[in-house]
This record gives structure tokens, sequence and C-alpha cells, in this order.
């Protein structure tokens, strides 16, 4: 998501260190330590305006949630999404590239990853940047726990053909998978930005959740 | 699919032995001698009222093809359908269950399978009837050659995530999806009867190609 640039976006996040954690490289290994508990770590990779991360955080003070964004415009808006929400304890936001994610994740310090609503990147000579890419997928395997799972929804449909078919290459496998993600919409969905603007003009929302396999 | 009952069918494809092949069991293995030449062996599980089976046949000289369809009463329409499209002689219809494939194809008879718009059978307790269905897969490998591909569409959405899903975990591989068929249809697509009906409508028609994967 790119938005105007906003001249102000880098000293408002440089003066929430509460919400936009300034040294996650401090913390790569020990997550644990900044959210002061044992729970488990999902993060979102192009966390947008904040919404879907934000609505997570509050439906499960169980689970810790770093929502990872590059763009300081749009982070902006996400900071001023956390801050209305009250600050949950559970949820920090990162100013940092996707690309990047090993120099603040290491092994098993995630154990679920999400993307919503990833830029299609649509002519096949950007496929290396859409975030369902075999490079991006290495970089999930890199930082999640065994077994874990990506959660991905799109209402694009040629990046949902191409990242099932990227993913299925990849040897994940497919546990959950809807075409229609509002026809059956599931208990708990936290809508992003996006999907309430699409899905109000009735176009289909894709979803899949979609494991990596431990090689033995 | 089902038809009203047709008293006159059985007889109509008994008197037809040049198109609905009378002694399936014969050909296990040597259909080149049936066909009286070694081309390549398409079928298609669950023919219908034979538009796309037939269709394909006129397209596509070089190639065989068989339709396998189980009820008398829409047989009998595919039937009629290939008397009017002259009789391809490249192209036969059999009357038997899908389930009993083996008894009349054996290891590589087969060089790519077929499924349009299969019977959902939307309820899990039947989930076993659904033709991609683990226990269909594997009957289908048993008489594709290596690294065959199953070639599959329809508009039902139910049944397209769960074959997506039932295919990826029998470990076969996706080599192309589409997820609204004629938004970008390829280039000599055969509709068949349903096809026409559904997309008329403008219901997404789902499509994947997927592939075996010879062990080793």
């Amino acid at each position: 998501m790119r938005l105007r640039h906003n001249p102000d976006a880098p000293e408002f996040l440089a003066s929430h260190p509460d919400i936009v954690e300034q040294n996650p490289e401090n913390y790569r290994g020990k997550w644990q330590e900044l959210f002061n508990n044992d729970h488990p770590l999902h993060i979102e990779v192009g966390t947008g305006k904040g919404q879907f991360v934000t609505g997570m955080a509050l439906a499960n003070p169980e689970i810790n949630y770093i929502g990872i964004e590059l763009f300081d415009s749009v982070l902006f808006k996400a900071c001023e999404k956390v801050i209305e929400a009250g600050k949950p304890a559970n949820l920090r936001l990162l100013k940092v590239d996707g690309a990047d994610l090993e120099k603040y994740f290491s092994k098993n310090d995630v154990d679920r990853l999400y993307l919503n609503f990833s830029d299609p990147w649509p002519k096949s000579r950007h496929a290396k940047r859409r975030l369902t890419h075999e490079g991006f997928l290495k970089l999930y395997e890199a930082v999640l726990i065994d077994n874990g799972e990506i959660h991905f929804k799109t209402d694009n449909r040629g990046l949902f053909e191409y990242s099932l078919i990227s993913m299925t290459d990849y040897g994940m496998k497919l546990n959950f998978l809807s075409l229609d993600l509002h026809a059956d919409e599931p208990e708990g969905n936290i809508m992003t930005e996006y999907e309430e603007k699409f899905s109000a003009k009735g176009q289909p929302i894709y979803r899949v959740e979609a494991q990596f396999i431990a090689k033995k």
C-alpha cells in the first residue's frame, strides 16, 4: 500500500516507541522479553493501515502481534489506529522491509504469519516481489516454527492463483481454502480496510491457510 | 448428471456398437487396437450429454477420446450427439461406472483424464463419492501414464475448494489454475452444456490442471 507522502510521519513514528519498536534487531530470538510473557507471536507482513492487526490484538489478548510495514506514511495511519484502540499491550508495529525479516526474527520466533491483500505485482517481471514468491516463502519458513502456517487473504484473483501454485510447488500443505470468504465467513474474521471495501462491492475474497512441512 | 428414465436407452445404446463399445474389458491394455492407431488416449469420467468430449474429438483428430458415463438415459443423449457430429473415428463412449475404471484400463492406457462439472456431493458423509476424493485419485493414477494430468473444471465452489486440497494432499502438483476461466479463456476451450449455462449467468468457472508425480 502506498499513500501520499506525509512529511510528519517519521517524527510521529519515532515519538511513539511504545507502539513502533525502534530497535527490533535487539529482540531477534527473544521477543518474549519485549512482551514480557511467553505467548505465541503472530506477525502480519504488509500491515497497511493496521485495522486487521489491531482488531486481532484486541480480540486475542493471549497472543502477541507484530505488524510490519515499509512505508512511513502508511504506518503513520496504523499507529493512529493503535492509539485509538488504547495501545493494546500485546501489539507492536515495525517500520521495516519484509525482505529483511531474518534481521529481526530467528527460527521459531514466529508462530503464525499473516498476509492480507498484498500488492499483486501483476507483471510477470515483478513476480519476485509478490509476497508469496518462493523467495519470500523461504524467508517465512526461516522465522516460523516447524509446521508453521501462513494465513493469506486477498481479493486479487491473479495473485491468489499464483500463490496457490507457488505455495504447493514449495511443498506447503493447504489446510483450509475459501474462494468466497464471506459466503461462509468463519467466526472471528477480522476484516482489513480493503476487505470491507471490496466485499461491499460483492467481489469474492479468497483465503487460504497453508502450512510448511518440516523437513525430516 | 441424472435425467428422467428413458426406457428406450438400453436398446439404443446396444444398437450402436460403433459408438458405445460393448465389451470394453477386452481392450484393457490395448486400446490402440480399437482405434487402430497409436495416438494418445484422453478420457472423460462423467461425460454427461457428451458436448465436451465430442467437441474435443472433432477439434483434435490426432487424439483418441473415450467418454465414460454410468447412466443410460444420459449416455443416450451423448450417443445422439456423437451421431450428429458424424461419428468421429477417434471417439468412443462407455456405459460403465468410474469406480470400475481399472477393469477397463491398465497403467499407462490413459494419457490424460478430464473431469467436468462433476456431481459436488455437498454433504460431508458423501465425500467419498466426489470424483476428486483420494479413492478416485488412486484409481486415476493407476490407469494414467507416469506424471499424467487431470484437467478439471466446475462451477461448484465447494467442490473446487475440496478438490484442490484433496489433490495437493495426494501429492499432486498444480500446473495451471484459474478461478474465473472465462475472464481469461484459453484458446480452444471446449464448453460443456453446464459451462455454457452457468457462465452465461456470470458465475465463475474454476479450472485446474493437476499432475501426478511419479514415485521414484
